[in-house]
């Protein structure tokens, strides 16, 4: 994973990936639709569909927020089974902390939905993205599931990523092609997500689409290694919410030998899968409200990875570091004492933080007035790199993050009724 | 030490403690200084020391930041003695990432007190605060020991006290009175501290002495458990320093019997530094910078002790809360998912969350308009408590904190040279 990390468009040549339009319906074997249902006050689109041609091979994750909203405890049970027809998603309301009859209402909301399609209910997935501790209105959530589930087609994934928007400034969706045993695969994706930036908002929601064909169990490892390196190291504010989900399903239409981790293709599938990821969580890490600065934090060197991801987040996630990127100040101070109380083995003595290419702190060597012009320039960037080698083995980790403006504040901090 | 978090105001009560005037003279036995010594450009007190009128039993506690400053590291070792005759705090530079040099100009530090003394130098402990990354100036240190050994007197606690800031508003000083085996006995204290404020700059520290006759071990215990429901429960942006230290002194002089756990007046003791560190730790954040909010994070309910500070400390730490705070908005919401991620066992069904003695979530139950007007009228007091019972246990704690405001992103995102 570390060298994945260090610079995964090497992968890319090699594997011959290439990245193409669309998202979620790029993949043969899907059909999408994203339809105003009513459920925001705004009139904008809230409802999204995604089915399978037939019950596809399917693999979910989950947030582990002990406050797991219903959707998220529904699709949960639902996903074990590996086999997924549809996933419908509502946006406008999180169907979070809504008790016993949330979790009916999440059931219904796939009932209605696997009647629309004429599928088994237990192959239907729901997620909920919105407002927390309020029911969803049950009615509009049943015409939603007609209206989508009439629209379906094989060019709706932009309507889809459209509507399952909340206070995203931008629908987000990628898609890549991989060759594996002569055959073309397709993997596509689409998210939602900024940070909680109305209060008692959602945030993450992930779906991602392959015609290659694999194997359930091989399915879930692939997407939980690349949910690792891509959703997991993208921090907006750090908090991390009730309804966080990333669901995938596998039509095998591409035609491909079965996938699995034997496959010679497997590392290119992989290697496919976490670019579409990664892409996607950079999205979600680019729209982050008040974000002027988009800031990957590298760490070397560390004991192992662990220590070196407990220093990427410390860092990611300190509202010191963040607010000296938004003044474009080349703070190590604050760098370095975030990564001394990550958890992590360190020794300031051995250690060294460059902001791009220029060190800024060099194992007790602090940058002279010259190197902080450079420094400077360094984060004047719309996009820069923090980089830490802590010089005491091999762990590495990569964290997306964003910086903490004032808009942060005066976003989070307006007033709701 | 539930019921104690609840209401110390009782105790106080119970134990008649009383708060006196002063800091760290106001208990017999000890004299300070506080001097210029050139360290700080300002020309403002840099330079502290407390001197016990006869080496007194000490205990300490120092910062868990795995990047520890060299004064930490020599204070630390030295400490272990349980024997001290004096303290001596710079402030305008941390020595901090400073390697070989700056331990061996930690001991010289040292050494200057303690000949400008006449004592033992492996009896004296140092503490620095302000700029990470520079060598102390050691001519002008050695110049301070000697002016403030020069200076110091029974009176010279609030100089000490000024001397130790670096970008607080206010010196922190606190003490109080209370009666052990019908002696009155003196415990009193200063620190430092608000927050990361100026780019490089260290945290916090505090000195706290006492005429109280008790041994090191007994002493040792007493502070720790101090330490832990004071400062370590106060959070301010949430990272902690490279040069957190809390040092103890206590002469004897009061004439008691020496207090250890089987002492009849013990608790009354552990009650009144109690009081003492708790006020303290409360100064540092309401100098919190940017401020504007003062708010008590009490948990109650949880399966056990430790999940509730773990479920105080995500809400205490979290943006997206205390821009709440800032925004006057009573988004529980915001706590409910803080406290769903902070890894606590938590059932959203059971919880309540009160601002104030309002209720704004009840097992499930959300406030309606009317109790919205209620809770943000709470919120408009400079102070408040935010409180979240879990209605599983009888785990407890209290953390507190301020807000999040746009001065605070100003404040920390200006440009250092």
């Amino acid at each position: 994973m570390s060298a994945f990390c260090d610079n995964y468009n090497n992968f890319r040549a090699m594997a011959n990936i290439t990245d193409i339009a669309g998202g979620i319906t790029a993949a043969a074997g899907f059909r999408a639709a994203g339809v105003v249902a009513g459920i925001k006050k705004s009139g904008r689109k809230d409802f999204a569909l995604v089915a399978a041609d037939v019950p596809a091979v399917a693999a979910a994750v989950f947030t582990t927020n002990k406050v797991a909203a219903a959707p998220v405890v529904l699709s949960r049970e639902r996903a074990a089974a590996g086999v997924v027809a549809a996933v419908a998603l509502n946006s406008g309301c999180a169907n979070a902390c809504t008790g016993p009859q949330g979790l009916a209402d999440a059931r219904e909301m796939a009932a209605a939905t696997a009647a629309a399609l004429g599928v088994d209910e237990s192959a239907v997935l729901v997620c909920s993205t919105g407002v927390i501790g309020k029911l969803l209105p049950m009615e509009r959530i049943k015409d939603g599931a007609r209206l989508a589930a009439a629209a379906l087609s094989c060019d709706g994934g932009a309507d889809a990523a459209e509507a399952i928007m909340t206070t995203d400034t931008v629908d987000k969706q990628y898609a890549v092609q991989v060759e594996i045993d002569g055959r073309l695969v397709t993997i596509g994706g689409m998210c939602k997500g900024s940070g909680m930036i109305e209060p008692l908002m959602a945030t993450m929601l992930g779906v991602v689409t392959t015609d290659a064909a694999i194997g359930a169990v091989a399915l879930d490892a692939a997407l939980r290694q690349a949910v690792e390196v891509s959703f997991n190291r993208a921090v907006v504010d750090g908090d991390c919410s009730t309804n966080d989900t990333v669901i995938m399903m596998a039509s095998g239409v591409a035609g491909n030998s079965e996938l699995s981790a034997e496959h010679p293709g497997w590392n290119d599938f992989v290697e496919a899968l976490q670019m579409v990821c990664i892409e996607l969580a950079k999205k979600i890490v680019l729209d982050g409200e008040g974000a002027t600065k988009f800031v990957t934090v590298r760490v070397k060197g560390a004991v192992n990875d662990a220590d070196a991801h407990k220093v990427a987040r410390a860092i990611a996630k300190s509202a010191l570091v963040k607010t000296s990127w938004f003044g474009l100040d080349p703070n190590w101070g604050r760098v370095i004492a975030a990564a001394g109380y990550s958890g992590a083995v360190i020794d300031d003595q051995k250690a060294q933080i460059y902001y791009g290419e220029i060190c800024a702190y060099d194992r007790g060597e602090v940058a002279d007035s010259l190197r902080i012009e450079a420094l400077r320039k360094v984060m004047e960037a719309p996009s820069f790199d923090v980089t830490v080698n802590l010089n005491l083995g091999n762990g590495a980790d990569v964290v997306y993050t964003c910086d903490f403006s004032y808009d942060y504040v005066k976003i989070n901090a307006e007033y709701t009724t």
